[in-house]
């Protein structure tokens, strides 16, 4: 960066923490409906001051999107964050308040902090940096700020249904997430996998029985054991009919970027506790496998007395939550369809599905002009070259704000691999926040030619 | 009757009421370990005052067991019965509290006058009307009451190893349960199905992990799911290695006292709320496979997220319950063999098998001495044919104090199919009570000869 740029960054060091601190005390939990709209304000009135075009958009069902655009010149980038953030619980395991952000070894403790508070703010600050110190943006931009990621943000969809204007034209979308990893590298990401969350249900005698009834009551708990061993068998491929028709083979050059992140094998499964991956795959057949793999998950299943000890109890109800990740061309509405399909032709017509959720999957190409920017920005930077993952493992709303207008994306962040995203003791470290605001800045430059 | 009974149990109407009373009003659950020494004192007393030769009969880990004989002459009966009660919950579904006995509409509500306080008293009470109208009795009686009855009277084996010479010898036994069916006809019954209940865990990463690893991560949930589809398959049919080899055909005697049983199947179906039974069974065919089936039943399953909505975890621990009814010539300890073989040799080997309790199947010929002595005291008492079960679905340590010792045993009681045994506002009606105070009374001379 422009030592003006340095110059000012270390001028307003703490006033910068200090906004940060104020955003990370403002709890803002999409889970629980909390402090929604006043951390929408807060995030409002910071892009204000920034002098941008700020609206706090109404989402039906849905706490608001905060849209800003700045900048009258040069190509357009689309910056997406949101404010919501995971429940803190549990709230033991928290070494200080998660809503009170705690400075410590180097360190920024707080909920939110790495997903995604010190994300949205961060950047905030390199745009002001970047006018302060050389004048009018060379780039406009377009901030898509929304309340309810943490929750599958189940209203995104409609609110761009109904708002195409304001999101169709962007040149290259800044997404919310990214982290370095173990040996210091910037991870930039491609895309997400898509997500179909399922509940199924099966249903038997109007209320518990004593399992003395078993010969003749039918018991739901062995209909959703056997529905559910249809979906999945015992090498854990997945049976749904019809289901991976769907799977397109991943690009080559995803292929290959997948085949160059660099994995740590021996020490992800001591971390993990476990010896084997799924289906023997190791090396890079198992990076590409968590690429590239549809899943079909038990993310829950519940049925009678799960308590201590025996009850002899016949099941009247069992429930199970089974999240498919997808990936292109597969998409949740088509998920839905072919699992309802494959119940009924298994025999299992009986069993409710409600699908909770759903994101399309996502990939934008490494070769994308906001791809290269960014990766130019990373490698100045932080100096070394950035690990490209052509999507992510997770899921989230990449499709409904990029893929779906041809808008490329790619992904960068404060976080690193201690972050403890969505768990307890979520932290970043304070260098990579400024480091995240200096690559904001330089990403300014790399983007406008 | 005579008529000397009947005007002693007129006279003493309200002091057998309020010896109920009192009995009721002590809470003793097993399962909580609540009142039991309490109750078992009240019990030896009650029985002391009846005359007998009374012993609170220590068992290692568990409530102590009342032991008492009374008389000199005559066949000898044991009566078996327990004092402790299923727990109270959930409390807020009683019209009245459970241990605060209430009399409304004919009926006495409490906990545990059903199962099974109300046989357990009357019985005594039984005993002093006769000998106070009487004298001398012309049997020889000995009570076996234990404490632990509604958690698998899990120590009675090991007390009935240490104390042989208490059971052994008995010319028949009074098993502790029985009822009046909705035609107003008394229940007999010959036998219980063995059981053995246990856990299976099977185990993951050492931790909950993000789902987005499903593809690699291995999922103890699905493990569980594919290794419970081998036990049962989806037609209802018990798979479990060498398992079926073990169950041999009932004693015809035992099919006609099945194909005997009145069985109000509409009734059945619309008071579960089903409309078919289990592998399309009806009628007679119903009650054949209700009374003589084996079963392996899931009675709970637990595994990850089962709050509501979605959470996308992979879970690191999957638990199921499993009951597995046992009918000749199966054991618990054959059955826990045969589970854990049967897991190995479909690559379950990593599920980890507990047997939380376990009792062998009994039956009793109908032809016995004390089976033919209870038709015909219930036959003069109820004025109706009795109804026969060859065994009951459900189970119970009738093996180990009689199948063992060659003892045959006989099943009869106060309760009515509104009892609501196991649940909340348990009853019975007062009349029924005083029925089986003269249905005992009438076995003393039906048993004698």
């Amino acid at each position: 960066m422009s030592d003006a740029f340095e110059s000012y960054l270390n001028e307003n060091r703490e006033r910068f923490l200090d906004e940060l601190k104020t955003l990370l005390s403002r709890p803002s939990i999409a889970a629980q409906g909390i402090g929604l709209t006043e951390t929408a304000e807060i995030v409002r009135t910071r892009l204000e001051r920034l002098g941008a075009d700020v609206r706090l958009l109404p989402v039906e069902g849905a706490p608001p999107i905060v849209y800003a655009e700045l900048g009258h010149r040069g190509p357009l980038l689309m910056i997406y964050n949101h404010y919501d953030v995971q429940p803190p619980e549990p709230l033991e395991l928290w070494e200080s308040r998660p809503f009170e952000p705690s400075f410590r070894n180097g360190r920024v403790y707080a909920r939110g902090v790495a997903d995604n508070k010190g994300n949205l703010l961060g950047r905030i600050q390199a745009v002001e940096t970047w006018m302060a110190t050389r004048g009018e943006l060379p780039i406009r931009l377009r901030w898509v700020i929304e309340g309810e990621e943490e929750t599958s943000s189940a209203h995104l969809e409609c609110f761009v249904d109904e708002n195409e204007e304001l999101i169709r034209g962007a040149d290259g979308c800044l997404w919310e997430s990214g982290y370095r990893d173990k040996a210091g590298r910037p991870v930039l990401t491609m895309g997400l996998k898509g997500i179909a969350y399922f509940e199924l249900t099966a249903r038997g005698a109007k209320s518990d029985l004593h399992s003395a009834y078993a010969p003749i009551i039918p018991n739901p708990a062995w209909r959703l054991v056997w529905a559910l061993a249809t979906l999945k068998n015992e090498h854990d491929e997945i049976m749904i009919d019809g289901y991976l028709e769907h799977v397109v083979q991943p690009p080559a050059e995803a292929v290959e970027a997948a085949d160059a992140v660099p994995f740590e094998e021996a020490r992800f499964k001591a971390d993990s506790g476990i010896d084997r991956f799924v289906a023997g795959v190791t090396g890079k057949e198992a990076v590409r496998r968590y690429l590239f793999a549809p899943t079909c998950t038990i993310c829950g299943i519940e049925s009678g007395y799960t308590g201590a000890g025996a009850k002899t109890v016949l099941p009247s109800v069992a429930r199970a939550k089974v999240d498919l990740r997808l990936v292109p061309d597969l998409t949740p509405e088509l998920a839905a369809e072919l699992l309802r399909k494959h119940l009924d032709r298994h025999g299992y017509g009986d069993i409710r599905i409600e699908l909770l959720g759903g994101e399309p999957p996502a990939r934008s190409s490494i070769k994308s002009k906001v791809a290269r920017a960014a990766r130019a920005a990373a490698e100045s930077v932080y100096g070394k070259d950035p690990v490209v993952y052509p999507n992510m493992a997770g899921s989230g709303p990449m499709y409904h704000l990029c893929d779906r207008f041809g808008i490329p994306a790619v992904g960068s962040g404060c976080g690193d691999s201690d972050s403890n995203v969505h768990a307890p003791n979520e932290s970043i470290s304070v260098e990579d926040y400024f480091t995240h605001v200096r690559f904001m800045g330089e990403l300014i430059e790399t983007f406008k030619e």
